[in-house]
C-alpha cells in the first residue's frame, strides 16, 4: 500500500461524507424554485458500480514496468483498476458525469509514487527513454481537464502521483520562506506550519483535496488571496524535474528571490504550466506568521451595482482587507435559504432584524446582496481597517450585520464542492465558472454572462440557475465567479456543453479572462487564442515545443502540441 | 529632425547639465578620502570629440533602407554617424568607457522611428525579409548592454527608435489603467497622466531618460516600488508586434486582465524580454490617483544591522510604506559629505542637534545609518502609519529626524548618474550593482560583496570605494544597491571587470540575483546560469529559439542565441 489518500473514485471529498440538507429547511424549496427538481420525490442515483466501469487493458510494457519498480520498488508502481481510474480524471463536472457513466475513453496506464526527487529525475528519464507519457497528479482536484490521458493516446500513460512527497522540508524564520515538496496536500502542510506558527495563506475551494504542486501548475488561487496573494506571488522559488541531459542537471532550480530582473520569468512559466514543463517536485513559498487578530465582518447591500462600486471603492482605499467577497441577489437569496435552521440570537438576526432594516431601508430579497470582508493583524490594525470599511460600505447605502455570518461562512467553506454529488445524484448539474476583468467591464461581463447563461437554458429547454459572488478584489479589477444548475435532460454532456460554452464565450466576448484560478486544460482551451491572442499562443506552442520536443509531458493542455503525435 | 531627443551622445542626460560640487564642501575631501583622488588637482578630460569617432560604414542595403522609407518616410529613416552612435549603446560604465575612447565595435546601420503600431509590423517584417537585425530603443538609458549589436554581427542592424510613439492613449478611470505608448519617457507619460489627476507611481534612477517599453522589457522596478509595485505588476496588458505569419495576426496582445490562469504568463514572458520576442508598442499599466498626503520620513540607526533588522520587521507588520531605504554607513557618510551648505535649521540640526545626539546614544559616524521612509494616503492614514514604523525604528534603536533630509532626497533623486561623468571626465570609475535576495541572507550578501570589491581593488593595486543602500522591501526579502568607484590605471574595462566581476560573483555565490532591476543584456549574461540553474537558461533559450528561429530580435541578450549565428 501506498498511505497515500485519494478521493472518492467517483466523486469529491473522502468516503462517507456529503451534502445533506435535513437542517437547511430552505434548501429543497430553493431548488425547487430555482431549477424544477423537487427533491422530495427525486429519485437518488445508486453509487456508480466500480465494477461495471469498462477499463481497456493498461498499455503499460514490461520493460517500463520493471524500469519504474526499479526506481521506487514494485509497492509503489501500480497497474490495478482501482488506481488507474482515481488517477485518470480530475473533479470537474465533466469528469462526474463520465465516471458515474462508466465514460473511461483513455485510462493512464500505469501510477508511480516516487519518495523523492531523485526517484523523479529516474522515472522522468525512462519515461522520455520508453517514448511514454508522463502527467503529474496532485490531489487530483482538477476541474478543468488537466489530468487525463489525450483521447487516443497511443504510448504509455504513466501518472507521478506526488502524495508521498509531502513535507514542509524547513523553514526560514527570518525570511519567512517555507521549502515545501510538491505533493503536501492544504490541510498537511498547513497543520506542519502551523506547527511553527505560521501560515501559507493560501485557502482555494479545494483546499482539502489539493496540493501545493497543483496550486502552482494551475494557477490557483484562494480566499485570502486579497492579502496574501494568489499562487504566483506566493511561490518564490521552485525546483521542476526535467529530463536528464548530458551537459547540465536535469532539475531547474528557481532561487527564492523577492523580485528579479533575470530576463523572461522562468518562475511565471513553470507556474500555471500544468506539467506541460516537468514535474514539480518542491516549492519555496511564502510564509506568514498566523495573525494576532482575524475576523470576517458581514455586510449588506441594496443592490449588485452597489456592492460592485463598494469593493472597487476599498481597492483604492487605504484599506488592506484580506477577502473582499459580494454576492449577487441571486446567491445571497442562495445562501439564505441554505443557511441551517436558527438558533438565539441568530434567529432574532435573521428573523426579526433584518426584515425591519429591509422595511426602513425599502431594500427588497430580490436586490440585497451579501457581503463578507475579512481583516487580519493586530487588533488596532483591524478596528481601524473596519472603520474604513465601514464607511466606505455606508457611502455605497449597505450596512454591517457583524461576524455571525462570517463564522458560518468560514466553517463551511471548503463544503461546496460536495454538493455537486448530491446534485448529480438526483440528475442535476451544478458547476462552476469564474473569471477576472477590469473594474469597468465588471457589471457587462456579469450581465452578459446571466444572458448568456439563461440563453443556454433556453436553447436546452430546461430551467437553469446562475449566480456569482465577487471574490477576489486587485486595483484595477476583480474575480467574478459564477456557479449554475440545471436539471438533465436526454444527454447531460451536450447539454453541458451547451451552457459552459456560453458562459466562456461571454467571459472572452466582454474583456474577461477564460480563468482567474482554475486553469486552462483541455477545458477551457478551445478560448484561449480569444484570450491571450492567435500570436499569445504561438509563444506558449513554441515554448513547449523546444521544451519537450518529443511532446512527453501531459500533451495536449493548455494549448495544443506543437507534434501532433496524437 | 525626429523631434526624438536623446542624451548627450557622450554621457548622461541633457547637453548643459551635470554634476557639480562647489556647493558641496564635503564632496571634494571625501573623494580624496574614499579614492584617492584629488579633485583640486585632477586634470578633467576634454568632452570627447565626435569627429575623431573612428565608425565603419553602415552596412545598409540600399533596398531594406528605401523600403523602410516606404513605411515611415525618408525624414524617419536615418543612417548618419550621430545616429548610429546615439542608438548603438546604453549608459553603462562599459559604453561610456567605450564612447569616450571611439571603441564603436559594431554600430547599429539604421535608425528608424515608427509613427504608429502598424509601422511597427511592416518594419518588423521589412527585417525579417532582408534577414536583418531589430533592435528596439526607447530612452537609450539601459546600463546592462542590452542595446549593443552584437561584435561581429555581418548582417544589417536596424535599431527602432520607438519616441515618436510617446501618447497616454486613453484611461479607464473606472479601473486605474492606461494605455501607453511605449516610447513615452517618464515625464512626458507623468506629465500627462497628472493632467488627469493620475500617476503611474514609477519612478527609476533613470525616470527623466528611460520610457515605460523599456521599462516593461528590463523588469524596471522604481522608487516606490515597495507601493507601486515592480513593473511586472504595474504592466497589466501588452501589446506586442511580432513577423506577420499567414494564419493569424502579428501582434501578440495581452488583455490588461487584474490576475488569470491562463498557462504559463505569456505577459511575464513579455516583461524582461529586452526584446528578443518582439518589438512592445504598447502597455496597458495600472495607474492610481495622486495621493493626498506624501511625506518622506528621515531616521538615523545606531548600525547596518539595526536598520536592516527594522526594514524587515516592517515589511512584516501591518504597515504599506511607499519607500523603505537605509543606507549604511559608508554610504551615510557620502550622504552627510555630500549634502549642499546648510543654512537655518538645516545647519543646526546638522551641526548641533545630530551630533548631541550622537552623543547621547553613544553613536558614531563610522556606524550610523541613514534611512528614508516614505508614506502616501490620506492624512490620518500617512499619521498612523508613522506611528506604527516610528514604533518598529524604536525598537531597533533608531530615531526618526523629520521630513528635512527627505525633501532633499525627493528632489535631487534623478540627479545621481550626472556624477558618473563628472568622474569619467577626472580619470574614475563610479558604477552600480544590485541585486535582491531573503531577508535571512541579505547581511551575509552584503558582507561578501564588501571583501569582494576590496579584493578585487587590492588585485588591480587601487584604493577603491564601495557604499550600499536597501532601496526595496518585500515580504521575504529585499534590494541591495551597491555604488562603487576607483581610479583607473592603465587598462580601465580590464581593471572595470575585476571589480565588477568580483560583485556579481559575490551575488549568485551567497544566494542573492544577478540583478534586481537592471535587466541581464550582456553584462550579466555571464552569470545567468548561476542564477536561474542551467536548466532554466535551457527553457529561456529554447523560447526564444522557437518564436525567432531566425535570430533576428536583439540576439545574444539575455542568453546566448541557439543559432549561433555571429
Amino acid at each position: 500500500m501506498t498511505d497515500v489518500e485519494h478521493m472518492k473514485w467517483w466523486g469529491w471529498g473522502v468516503e462517507g461524507v456529503g451534502f445533506h440538507h435535513e437542517d437547511k429547511p430552505g434548501f429543497a424549496p430553493f431548488v425547487l424554485q430555482a431549477v424544477g427538481l423537487d427533491l422530495a420525490t427525486a429519485q437518488k442515483a445508486e453509487q456508480p458500480s466500480f465494477e461495471e466501469l469498462d477499463l481497456a487493458d493498461p498499455v503499460a510494457p514490461a520493460e517500463l514496468v520493471a524500469a519504474l519498480a526499479a526506481i521506487v520498488g514494485e509497492d509503489f508502481v501500480r497497474t490495478d483498476a482501482m488506481e488507474r481510474v482515481v488517477h485518470t480524471y480530475g473533479k470537474s463536472l465533466r469528469d462526474l458525469v463520465r465516471i458515474r457513466t462508466g465514460d473511461i475513453a483513455r485510462a493512464v496506464d500505469v501510477v508511480v509514487y516516487p519518495a523523492d526527487e531523485d526517484d523523479v529525475q529516474r522515472i522522468v528519464d525512462a519515461v522520455v527513454a520508453a517514448d511514454a507519457v508522463l502527467i503529474p497528479f496532485g490531489g487530483g482536484s482538477n476541474i478543468a481537464g488537466s489530468l487525463e490521458p489525450q483521447a487516443g493516446e497511443q504510448r504509455p500513460v504513466v501518472s507521478v502521483d506526488m502524495g508521498r512527497m509531502s513535507a514542509v522540508i524547513d523553514i526560514d524564520a527570518d525570511s519567512g520562506l517555507a521549502r515545501i515538496q510538491a505533493g503536501a496536500l492544504g490541510p498537511h502542510l498547513e497543520a506542519q506550519l502551523a506547527a511553527q506558527g505560521w501560515t501559507i495563506g493560501h485557502f482555494p475551494d479545494s483546499f482539502t483535496h489539493s496540493t501545493i504542486g497543483g496550486w502552482a501548475a494551475t494557477r490557483s488561487s484562494g480566499m485570502q488571496s486579497d492579502k496574501y496573494g494568489d499562487i504566483a506571488q506566493i511561490v518564490r522559488g521552485l525546483r521542476v524535474v526535467r529530463p536528464s541531459h548530458p551537459d547540465r542537471d536535469g532539475v531547474l532550480v528557481i532561487p527564492a528571490i523577492p523580485s528579479a530582473s533575470t530576463g523572461p520569468s522562468v518562475r511565471e512559466m513553470i507556474v500555471g504550466s500544468e506539467g506541460r514543463l516537468g514535474v514539480i517536485t518542491e516549492v519555496t513559498a511564502q510564509v506568514h506568521r498566523v495573525a494576532e487578530v482575524r475576523e470576517i465582518q458581514a455586510y449588506f447591500f441594496p443592490n449588485w451595482a452597489a456592492g460592485l462600486k463598494a469593493m472597487q471603492a476599498i481597492s483604492v482605499s487605504d484599506a488592506t482587507p484580506i477577502i473582499t467577497r459580494v454576492s449577487d441577489a441571486r446567491e445571497t437569496g442562495f445562501s439564505l435559504a441554505t443557511s441551517k435552521e436558527r438558533h438565539g440570537m441568530d434567529a432574532i438576526l435573521a428573523e426579526k432584524v433584518l426584515p425591519g432594516i429591509m422595511r426602513s431601508k425599502g431594500w427588497t430579497l430580490e436586490d440585497i446582496c451579501l457581503s463578507f470582508i475579512g481583516f487580519e493583524g493586530s487588533a488596532e490594525h483591524v478596528k481601524r481597517q473596519k472603520k474604513l470599511v465601514g464607511a466606505i460600505v455606508k457611502q455605497h447605502g449597505g450596512m454591517g450585520v457583524g461576524t455571525g455570518p462570517g463564522v458560518l461562512y468560514d466553517q463551511k467553506k471548503f463544503d461546496t464542492p460536495y454538493l455537486r454529488d448530491f446534485l448529480l445524484d438526483r440528475g442535476a448539474a451544478g458547476d462552476v465558472s469564474e473569471t477576472a476583468a477590469p473594474w469597468s467591464k465588471l457589471a457587462g461581463v456579469y450581465d452578459a454572462v446571466i444572458a448568456a447563461a439563461e440563453g443556454a437554458y433556453a436553447e436546452i429547454g430546461t430551467k437553469g440557475w446562475i449566480m456569482c459572488h465577487l471574490s477576489h478584489s486587485y486595483h484595477s479589477g476583480a474575480c467574478l465567479y459564477f456557479t449554475f444548475a440545471f436539471v438533465f435532460g436526454d444527454d447531460p454532456l451536450g447539454e453541458y456543453d451547451v451552457v459552459k460554452s456560453a458562459i466562456q464565450q461571454a467571459f472572452v466576448d466582454n474583456g474577461a479572462t477564460i480563468s482567474h484560478h482554475h486553469g486552462v486544460g483541455v477545458e477551457h482551451s478551445p478560448w484561449i487564442e480569444q484570450d491571450i491572442s492567435p500570436e499569445g499562443v504561438a509563444v506558449v506552442r513554441g515554448l513547449f515545443g523546444a521544451v519537450d520536443p518529443g511532446d512527453h509531458f501531459n500533451p495536449g493542455k493548455v494549448v495544443p502540441s506543437v507534434s501532433e503525435r496524437v
